[in-house]
């Protein structure tokens, strides 16, 4: 039995949550759970950071934590949770498997098969912003030595654990020759450790080119933060839909997963919203805790459904779904 | 007839210039040139620059400029000429349109027609990066309220003159509160003042995947710099190859007209290159001199030879294409 906690979240968050957890439920992972409440509720009585000291102590005491997405309210000074708790918990990896079910889901590119290994706490997401003068705004880029190295060998740890043949590093170093030009330097190093598994970086621009175009040409792409955020976006969406996308935030001692799409206010109650992200994000979790039979059930049941065709209406199409579900009825097809 | 500065600059430049020239040429452009020389061979002397005093003299005098991709050598402070003139002329805007010509370019997205606006001097371009301690560099993000303001009053007129019916605007303002969050507030300040240009703002992590997925749904899109980049090569490739796509930059009093892809070393003196790139940026800069007719009369033979299916290996295609030309081949078919 493990205890993890988790957080239901804002928007369709409840909604792919509960359909989550019943899959879970039935497929017998063995999970005690602490829930706590971020986001929106919390926000909105005041508290600016969206979480109470509580509940990070919940978070921190359990070490695995299962968020569902939330929504920051604009402007008032509000941070993202999403960030805090990346860089609070040192989650320096984020983990986006973003692979083509094809031909049950509609794509493009049948072929695709790519891991985006984000790093995720530096760069622009540091949050150092500043106004220098009336009509002039900063942002710092902040890159570390020791952050390039953990999230690059972190990469190609991954490749080898998964067998996988090829890790491409993207870059915009011909423009910013210090900070994403550390971030390709140490890419080299490391990579000289890994004989076995092929190398090889692109610039930012033709490589995210490339990724869209054909993206069969790639295997596991690891890239500094904000790059990461934008192409696993881009990669997600192309398999079908960001709706699909789970994602693993990985750090020394704590682990927090999710989908990689947002709370999607405007789809909220109505037994609309894809659960499949979120289920992805579970699927991770329950290999991180060691119960990989649990997790490789209910993988093949999710895949099974999705090549049934039972598909809700972020990936429905004509001619590869064959039946229209809500919320529920896809967890109910998945059990 | 109108006095124009030109370089060819390194790799495939002088090739792909060469084509260009004589299409312009056999269409009865009324140019004078100056040539100069810019670029690697310039570098390699010690200029770090890339570019003399005289060079410069002749590029303002002239105030428009039509250049061929250059090499810049790595490492050792070389600095970026595109960027250092972009940012020496005060060339703010950079317009990039990507339309699929379907069926006779193989493309996955046939309705596309696309026209990116990036700002051009600001963003992480500033170039202002440093190394904090032995392990921390950074790298300085800066947005100015003009620099917005021009940027995207630059994309409603362009929307305007050319008919078309929406601007977005993409940028990360979620996380980015005050930088991004500039550039979206006076994107919304100047939208108002276009009560017939649909406007609309994207997250730029959602908003790439859309236009990697569905570019059709978008019309003119202005973003800051550095997603600019990106995202312009992500919509030339996918139009069927960033090989296709020219681009204006504008200033004030000058304009320099280049391909939007790079010098390609590798494929250099070899026949290879497309040069439609570079011709694209051509007939941009004729519409800019108000050689109309003669910029038609170009695109229309450019047009033509690609529906001809007369292609340049970088998008030759077995269905699509008909016959496989080099660089020469392909300027004679337009001619
Ligand atoms: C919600 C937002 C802060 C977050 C990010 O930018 O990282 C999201 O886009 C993601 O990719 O997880
Ligand atoms: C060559 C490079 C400096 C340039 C840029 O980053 O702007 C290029 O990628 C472009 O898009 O024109």
């Amino acid at each position: 039995m493990d205890r993890i906690t988790i957080a239901k979240g804002d928007g369709i968050g409840p909604e792919i949550m509960d359909a989550t957890l019943k899959i879970l439920n039935a497929a017998g992972a063995q999970l005690e759970m602490d829930e706590i409440e971020v986001g929106e509720n919390v926000y909105l009585k005041g508290n600016t950071s969206g979480i109470s000291k509580d509940a990070w102590n919940t978070i921190r005491k359990n070490k695995v934590f299962l968020k569902a997405p939330i929504t920051t309210p604009q402007g008032g000074g509000y941070k993202s949770l999403n960030v805090t708790t990346r860089k609070s918990l040192g989650l320096y990896s984020n983990v986006r498997p973003c692979r083509s079910i094809h031909p049950f889901v509609k794509t493009k590119h049948p072929e695709m098969d790519v891991v985006i290994i984000r790093e995720n706490e530096e760069d622009l997401y540091a949050g150092i912003e500043h106004q220098q003068t009336d009509e002039v705004v900063q942002c710092l880029k902040l890159i570390s030595r020791p952050g390039c190295e953990k999230i690059v060998r972190y990469a190609f740890e991954y490749a080898k654990k998964y067998n996988r043949k090829k890790v491409t590093c993207f870059t915009k170093d011909n423009i910013m020759k210090q900070t994403d030009g550390l971030f390709h330097k140490v890419f080299d190093e490391i990579a000289a450790e890994y004989p076995d598994i092929t190398n090889e970086h692109w610039i930012i621009d033709i490589g995210a080119a490339k990724l869209a175009d054909t993206p069969e040409i790639f295997d596991v792409i690891v890239m500094p933060n904000l790059y990461g955020d934008v192409l696993s976006d881009v990669a997600a969406q192309i398999t079908g839909s960001v709706g699909l996308a789970g994602s693993a935030n990985i750090g020394e001692t704590c682990a927090m997963f999710e989908a990689i799409h947002g709370s999607a206010p405007r789809r909220a109650g109505q037994n609309l919203a894809n659960p499949s992200g979120l289920l992805r994000g579970a699927i991770m979790m329950l290999n991180h805790l060691g119960q990989n039979d649990i997790a490789e059930k209910v993988e093949n049941a999710w895949l099974k459904t999705m090549e049934d065709g039972i598909h809700t209406y972020d990936i429905f199409d004509e001619k590869t779904s064959k039946e229209k579900v809500g919320t529920k009825e896809f967890a109910e097809a998945v059990i």
